[in-house]
């Protein structure tokens, strides 16, 4: 897969001006990767308003590195090597990255001593990265695609006396069979009273007739993304678990339908969570209802009642209302979509009907 | 499996006063797993000089969070929770964990016009880590156990024609069949000429005769990381094959010999270093000798050239040398050990006789 590299780097240099900085010294492994192609665990890339950059990379990766379209410089103390040379002061770096210990080394901030004039600035390059590419949405669309096909695979599977663990096993190796490169996160596997548990951990929990089980999981393919979630019922649903499995069906059929181009993160939200909480579940909804996905699973832009901001056009979001019962369980009804203009693209496309299994 | 949580947050306390702290506000999720036992992606511990602690999560893991014994509350801005209130100076932060951007949201250190008195401190917590309890020691034991199994299980389909990344997915999921939580980080299998990238991601390369093979991977059970490396020859070694294979498990013996408490982290790095020195291919080893393993998969003490600091008892740690000659190939040996008085504990038991497939 071909990306544009230096067309990022470009679109980077064109917004420093504006945050009075000549320079951005990127240190998150995933926004160096987008910004150069190098996947490492220890490189940074310093990108200059001109749109020139150097990067650095210790010996395990400098070999890649030489192979980009960006000079290199070998160090194992990245963030120091393209930092000990500044000219003077006005070189960014990201805030949310950069820990405390690192800038204090670099820089006299924090009464180090030193001081070669690093500018902590809000995420920048995240920005960039929430509006996909051709390249990049080809990619994550084949990372629902494995997504899908593993859930269809293993769905025969799904009966009682499998374990929660043993049910989120078949998902990762099915996922890797189909092309994965591994699982896009832990995968949740939730039954019975666990499905109250948002980010419940499988456990050796076997499945029983009368469960909901919530599922939630994706693949990772080429480095990006997709994420899903969906709830079925081991035999007939009592009248609380339909209840509840319409009423995040409906509320993720709003959520789905508010996602636009210049939609505002919060009334995305809004528009499920009124459905929620006019049946009286607001208390059993509290997280946020979506995120952005790509290079990482949970990335911009995030859809929550305090969260700001305006959707653009080609941002791969998810959108994933759930109803936790205490002791009872859960229902978690999660796609991955692309926002469009003339309505968004859904990615993830397992029915979102009740399955009786 | 128990472990004594409170006698962990006892230790951590001692520790305090010498490092002009009246408490500590923990951030790492690894350290607050090890502290308190919760596992979760936005945690935080406030640990105190008196022993006495506040866990605060948020609503996905505040469940598991209550079944704990420690009183804790629901935020989801879990470091903005345990700071809000402090009485005075003298709290001291993971300067190595916390970013900048947190920092200047909580203190003043960065201009932001609050001063809560917070002390970027060095590592703390990591260095009670680095010295494993029976428990810790048993499931890191556990989890080495089915790394050799899995390398026995699936080396029977070690062939010509099979592509690294089918191998590291037989590895994979074997572990996976075997217990493991999931791989302890992602699977090397560097056939040929990629053998001389020290951190080979596997391709759809063949494996073909006459290559050397090298396979870096490990099972996590139930949190704990095992690391194992392993080169092996698909048909007769050519004479270079054989002595690199050859100088590389002498500088792995040399350095395994050398473990013991009270050894120097420098000083065990160069017992094999010297070896691979002596022979002329100390430019071809350019990275540290190893790592503590545990709860993380790099994790203190590490040793290296420029790596100060001493072993202590009860220290599980990689010995892994490699020698990587640029376009044609390398070898790689590594296992996983326990410093013990007396001598190491070899806790990854595979042959590391080169093995010709």
């Amino acid at each position: 897969m071909a990306f544009d590299y230096v067309a990022r780097r470009a679109r980077l240099a064109e917004l420093l001006p504006a945050r009075e900085v000549h320079a951005l010294l990127v240190t998150s492994p995933v926004n160096v990767r987008y910004l150069t192609g190098l996947a490492s665990s220890n490189a940074a890339v310093l990108v200059r308003a001109d749109g020139t950059a150097l990067l650095a990379t210790d010996n395990r990766y400098i070999e890649a590195a030489r192979a980009l379209d960006v000079p290199s410089v070998e160090a194992y103390d990245v963030a120091e090597k393209l930092t000990e040379n500044l000219a003077g002061p006005g070189v960014g770096i990201e805030a949310a990255w950069m820990s405390v210990a690192t800038y204090r080394r670099l820089d006299g901030g924090l009464d180090s001593g030193l001081d070669r004039g690093l500018v902590p600035l809000e995420p920048v390059v995240e920005l960039l990265r929430a509006v996909k590419d051709d390249s990049e949405l080809e990619l994550l669309h084949t990372a629902c695609q494995i997504t899908d096909q593993a859930f269809a695979d293993v769905s025969v599977k799904i009966a009682p006396g499998i374990t929660e663990r043993d049910l989120a096993r078949l998902l990762d190796n099915r996922m890797t069979e189909l092309g994965a490169d591994k699982p896009a996160f832990d995968t949740i596997v939730a039954a019975g009273e666990n499905g109250a548990i948002p980010h419940h951990a499988p456990t050796g929990r076997e499945l029983r007739a009368g469960d909901l089980v919530t599922m939630d999981f994706g693949a990772r393919y080429q480095g990006y993304h997709a994420d899903m979630t969906r709830t079925v019922c081991l035999g007939a649903p009592a009248g609380w678990q339909r209840e509840i499995y319409d009423l995040v069906a409906e509320a993720q059929r709003a959520g789905r339908h508010a996602l636009a181009p210049g939609a505002g993160a919060r009334d995305v939200d809004a528009a499920a969570r009124t459905v929620i909480e006019g049946a009286g579940h607001g208390d059993h909804f509290r997280h946020g209802l979506g995120h952005g996905v790509g290079l990482e699973i949970h990335e911009e832009p995030f859809l929550g009642p305090s969260r700001t901001g305006r959707l653009e056009d080609r941002v791969p979001i998810t959108v994933e209302p759930g109803v936790y019962l205490p002791g009872r369980g859960g229902v978690r009804i999660e796609d991955t979509l692309v926002t469009r203009e003339g309505g968004p693209e859904l990615f993830t496309k397992t029915t979102k009907e009740l399955l009786v299994l």
